[in-house]
């Protein structure tokens, strides 16, 4: 049972305005709040879980927790997907340590003002592949509370942490090549890349016009044809870039 | 203007029974139809558009075509876009020729199963990307002219077919390798590809059991470390497969 004041509460969540205030954001469903609980349960502030969620993961239900069961009926009235699944929880903001600027042992991207969550939702998906667990990104970047970009994250929002900077405060701080995903760039397969900081443009815009000239190494990911796509959309790109990045430094 | 019955035709639309009995289906915004009146106008059964899109493209406008002057309103009424964007084309299904099983001169994929429209639709761009241009699909998979497949296709559908086939009746026709995209195959980074069909598999359940005995090579992307996202999404899996492929064969 749930009331009217736990209705609006969680709701407001479903807001940026309301995250920022209270700290909290949302995660959604059997296969993600499972994964919170069994690795990062400390993160739960409050669980919404109908009965058969409940009995069906006794195991990982920590006594301590605050435990709301409801309907399906009440889960849908304060959940953001169009089909709830079973389990909604309110979790803390991650305590965000400072940034390492650690490129001894892996690459790492910039995200320069990625709007879309979809698509910062998968660039965490492969950076979690890709073992990088540390991410930037411009402040003007989608915020990872966002649901959209925790639903598509799936766990890998637990693993890899984004910190929301200036271009120049982590350039500031790096001594590596910094790589930029460009239209007329290198021939990425013909470069010996390093360990570096991969810049990724905007979806519509690519890279801000002020950060074009810190790119050192500037890269691009040939096509077959000159009668294609325009271009690749921001998480694509990134996907191919880390995989190459990984196929030369790591495989 | 737009009449009642215009409405009530271009609205039906929106439902893939009514695409599949009258064999059309729509494009919409100024990005995906200039494109398609620029480079495949004959495809455009009839046109809604504003004042000001006519104005801005009266040079690729062509005179016979069925042009409907709308209102932002209007064109609210008959879109399936949150925000539609000054046009709207009901185009013709593309005649399609018989697929051609052609790997001589590239790879191609087998989309076994592929449910999510933009997965499709981002599947399109990169075989556009990487000049593939005829794919294979089972008969469960998305069917191209879902609008979100074309709206996230961008102009990549206007140049890649997608012929829905039985695998089987792919294979009885090419002597190519076989490879899919497994979570235990081997590290397609170590491997020598060559061109052949590339089997990717159902969001949720990956290749269908029954295909998977018709792999010849399983093939995996390799990741960082074993506490990963448990597998990436297709179209990630489909573009990163198509780089290293495009990168032994074409690079």
């Amino acid at each position: 049972m749930v009331s009217k004041s736990q209705i609006k509460d969680v709701k407001a969540l479903h807001l940026k305005k309301y995250r920022d205030e209270s700290r909290f954001f949302i995660a959604e469903g059997t296969k993600i709040v499972t994964e919170v609980l069994s690795t990062y349960p400390e993160i739960i502030h409050e669980l919404f879980a109908t009965k058969s969620f409940i009995e069906q993961n006794s195991k990982i239900l920590n006594s301590k927790l605050k435990l709301n069961i409801v309907t399906e009926q009440e889960l849908e009235r304060i959940s953001a997907q169009s089909n709830p699944n079973q389990v909604l929880a309110v979790c803390h903001f991650f305590s965000l340590a400072k940034p390492s600027f650690d490129f001894k042992n892996n690459f790492s991207f910039y995200l320069d003002d990625i709007r879309d969550p979809g698509n910062l939702g998968t660039i965490l998906r492969i950076a979690d592949w890709f073992g990088i667990n540390e991410i930037y990104a411009s402040e003007s970047s989608t915020e990872i509370y966002n649901q959209k970009v925790i639903q598509s994250a799936m766990g890998a929002f637990l693993r890899v942490r984004v910190h929301y900077i200036l271009l120049d405060e982590v350039l500031n701080n790096i001594q590596c090549p910094v790589y930029g995903a460009v239209l007329n760039g290198k021939n990425i397969y013909k470069e010996t890349l390093q360990n570096g900081l991969i810049i990724i443009g905007n979806e519509a815009n690519g890279i801000n016009k002020n950060n074009l000239s810190k790119i050192t190494h500037p890269l691009t990911i040939p096509a077959a044809t000159t009668n294609h796509t325009e271009s690749l959309n921001a998480a694509m790109a990134a996907s191919i870039i880390s995989a190459e990045f990984f196929r030369q430094l790591k495989s």
